[in-house]
């Protein structure tokens, strides 16, 4: 039984919408890049939406911005045995969490943060600042109005400019007519290259991986065009009603597939380690803040059923700057969704 | 942008509800104990739907039912050092795709099935025969159109009656007034002992873990209260938009905790090596004939975020025949939802 | 297509909803009474909704408000000869659109509104003041914040009480546990005759004859268990999405059936005279500043399809103080709601 | 409360939907030119949906086919003196509820219908029998399945081809990609003067007048400037949560604006003249047959409110059929739609 009342309305596609009972609106404006809302419900508290796609919800946003930061950094701790990378990119995160986590590790020095939208900057400092928990206000993080593509270009051309050992890509899906509809491409994904250290690690965000895996999939094949060291993990985000995929890449062989629990080698090995992914987290004194993240947490986001695993396998889509389909992904079904009998 | 059209609803609770575009109404009726329909989309497929509760979609059932079957099969199979459990009972299962997954198994004998509503099992018979896939007409199943609470107080009273190496509990959950209300307490999960084999393994569906994990973690706590080894496992399911729950229980201590690669002792720890399930599975000829189980596939299943160990850790409830509750839990959020720092 | 974003739900029953994308969220309370909603929307306007139920939106309210003030006051006009009605008792109305529409009258010289909910007053007011366009600052207008069933016991047992030309029911529909659940019943309509000067006229809101007349037909004959004159008229409300009903009823037999030219006598028979109205808006000098009223609106709203009156005919139901079934009228379907072959 | 379960969902346009729970779907398809749907729902019983816009409801299709029908054929014998129409001609009118009206009267001796989908006529034939009452098996009636423009030029160039006394357009909205999107235009208006006779009546199903006119008002405009007499009418159709219009034309003077009880001459005078239409009524015999029509109901449906006469009054629109615009009226709001102080 639903009730009357404020709700918000989430169009997945021409075939499929939800419907959620809201609480109170806290904002709602358009900004010059995008439709910006702040609402309230009891299921979910208070949330981001932007052009009307969830982005984060304070009961669970947590979930996705440990799954978010955390796999690089200590697949980068793991690799150099120190305790883990110095200089952080945050590409989007305009709610600050992304920033928030990485500030939790002893080791980074530096987080620069590039959103293109200052509106929605400003609207979560002040109406959700638990998001950032004063991330915002460390003198570690510098945050930088404007395009990232424009910084990854400008950046990558300065053979002075910064070099960072994770860059983190916490861009909204490339959907419709959003900010972010250009950014899941080869292009983007080689631009990267040019402003990660050498043994630097890039993650994203990227796609949800059910009810429909094809943008998630499709960004795997997308990847591995450009990086030899692809590993895709997952984990369940309540607020999304969705399985969530994200994204390790890297060019270095300290991340070369190695022997894992699975009985087969995989890349980012040790991520695979519960043990060993306690033991750094214990090092950096996360054993007790974090709420999805442990060595067990690590394994259940990297081992996957056979039917992704073969999806992965058939992927060979490669979405380019020129690919005038990209706006479709998330709701087309096609051979690469189906499940196959073997990988 | 969604478009005008036939459609299913979903009112999951007051505060949500989803809709679906439909292709067709194959079939829409009121049986002796529930609304019945069957519906095609183009999203999921053929489905069933029971009450206006999603039950099983032709896109993704396959996850559905080997996670639902295969687990407990495996961990039988590792314990005995045999080819698998030879009796099998299924409560509920009215699609015939849990039976149809037992059958893969060589060592099966004998499969009992106890459906409560004959119109429904008639239904998916004629009009999702690939569910069954010819289950119903193979000679080790018998079929038993009647109340399965009856069938487990009878059987179990009868020093001579059936005892099975698996019980498969495929009811639908607990909520509003369906058929299966009463069937996720204490003592229907006491009464399974009564038709177990001393070594069996009882295995149910419970509830979906995501976005709402109170009605599955009731059942772990309801499930420890009677049973000495349990283990929660999940997986996604598309169509449900939900991450799904499903539990083992055992009395024997042939399924007691032991070492596992996660540094922990757990459970039904054969489960948790990968190499070994996939032989197992291979000395079954199931390696092929899958599309979510391997020994990977079985490690994402078992493997759980931090929030999840936790939940499972402080629940307490325990779910009674005259627990005048039973009806709401699947949409009440309870500080056993909330994260916590540590397990 | 619908888009995703912020909308406004109206659950009319268990079989019907609507879903109206919303601009923005102007303010959102739980008052003492009930839910409190001011929402913009692009197709209505501004918009007050209360307990999740659509009151009044800026597009349309005027069509809504004349159609509740000006019958009476011309009926009143015509049968007293005189410039229209002197004093008025507004019950609800807490937009203070019924006291702005009653305002425009020079013959007014008193208007007493009582509401429930100041908080609903106060928030009309502030977010919505071209609804009262200065009513409230009117020194011929007194605001009493309380129950209008006390206020019409108070004001009738005092015999030097005041006394009204014209009351108009202003309040929402007794429907669920809204604070106007008990004021639709011949109890509360006979006490209006307490405070009604002998020639007054009593008006008002009736709920919707389109698509469901029910509550409608009900109120008439409750009206006429109480009232010997009693004319039921509708308008269309476009915000509502429902035709809507009005009722005038009267003591005097000023207001008795005389000829009409629909060759059949009719109580309030001059609404039915188009260009008699037409002369008395003229000597209001309300020609001009009218949407919906004049000599040939009046007369779509009292002429009606030979199905409403056979409902009206047929009518029996008295709504009393002790019926415990006020709550469902707006969605219950009985024979009454048959058209018939006569009247 | 809205529960779980099929249901239709209409969407009026990216900003409004409603959904609607539905109890059976008889019967869905897809034709060679449009979605067919026929749906059973407790709220408004057997009803046909084509392209996902309800046509008609066995709970009130009698009001909106007697609306369409009956006013044309008593303005033809008011000016004929006689018993009305002989031959009628009906542009689409797939159900046969129309052809049913017309055959009440005694007068007709010939009615063709001309719609496009064979496979509308033949499943309302046989899932909603009861909308024709056997008018398809009347030898009075033809029925040529084809194009109604082809029919229109066809029989129009045939100096000896048919003409009718009325000609019902009975075609559905000129929305989206419908096949009768491109009938609403001046060159078809002026196309049905080919098969009119001299003193014959035009009239058309036009559109909703509530909550959104702009389509009616711009037909309204349109067929001025074909007809020199013209009347525009309307009456409320639960089923459609619209009150819906219609439109007469014609050419002779016959119909030209003459003395009414408003006032003022209206075209189509004898239609406002309650008592002489129950006359006419009786003298078809049609008295106690109707659900909808006598002389106060006839009356109802062509007094309107101010300020639908205002937009009548300021419409310039002529749709053409060079219009590209011609998909977009009914959810567009233009200035057009606002109140005016005067006509």
């Amino acid at each position: 039984m639903y009730k009357s009342g404020l709700s918000f309305v989430e169009v997945y596609s021409e075939l499929e919408h939800s419907v959620l009972a809201l609480d109170a609106v806290v904002l709602s404006k358009t900004t010059a890049f995008q439709q910006l809302d702040i609402v309230d419900s009891s299921l979910y508290g208070r949330s981001l939406v932007l052009d009307g796609s969830w982005q984060s919800s304070s009961r669970d946003e947590a979930h996705y911005h440990e799954a978010l930061v955390h796999p690089a950094f200590l697949a980068y701790a793991a690799a150099h045995g120190a305790a883990g990378p110095s200089t952080v990119l945050i590409l989007g995160g305009g709610e600050g969490a992304t920033a928030r986590e990485a500030l939790r590790w002893p080791s980074v020095t530096k987080v620069v943060m590039v959103d293109i939208d200052g509106e929605v900057v400003e609207a979560c400092k002040e109406h959700m600042p638990e998001f950032s928990a004063g991330a915002f206000d460390d003198p570690k993080v510098e945050l930088v109005i404007g395009d990232a593509l424009k910084y990854l270009a400008d950046a990558g051309a300065d053979a002075n400019g910064p070099r960072f050992d994770v860059v983190i890509s916490d861009l909204s899906d490339p959907i419709d007519d959003g900010p972010s509809q250009a950014l899941f491409t080869r292009e983007v994904f080689a631009s990267v290259r040019g402003v990660l250290s050498p043994e630097g690690v890039y993650v994203l965000q990227a796609g949800q991986v059910s009810p429909f895996l094809e943008m998630h999939v499709h960004t795997y094949s997308t990847m591995k065009a450009v990086y030899p060291h692809v590993l895709g993990y997952s984990t369940d985000v309540a607020s999304f009603r969705s399985h969530w995929g994200f994204m390790l890449g890297a060019f270095s062989d300290a991340y070369a597939p190695q022997a894992t629990c699975l009985g087969r080698p995989a890349p980012f090995s040790p991520l695979f380690a519960a043990s060993a992914i306690d033991t750094l987290l214990a090092g950096a004194d996360l054993t007790d803040s974090l709420q999805l993240l442990d060595g067990e947490g690590m394994l259940s986001m990297v081992t996957h059923p056979k039917w992704l695993r073969t999806a992965y396998a058939r992927a060979t889509k490669v979405f380019s700057s020129s690919d005038a389909e990209l706006a479709s992904y998330t709701t087309t079904l096609d051979d690469e969704n189906e499940p196959a009998a073997a990988q």
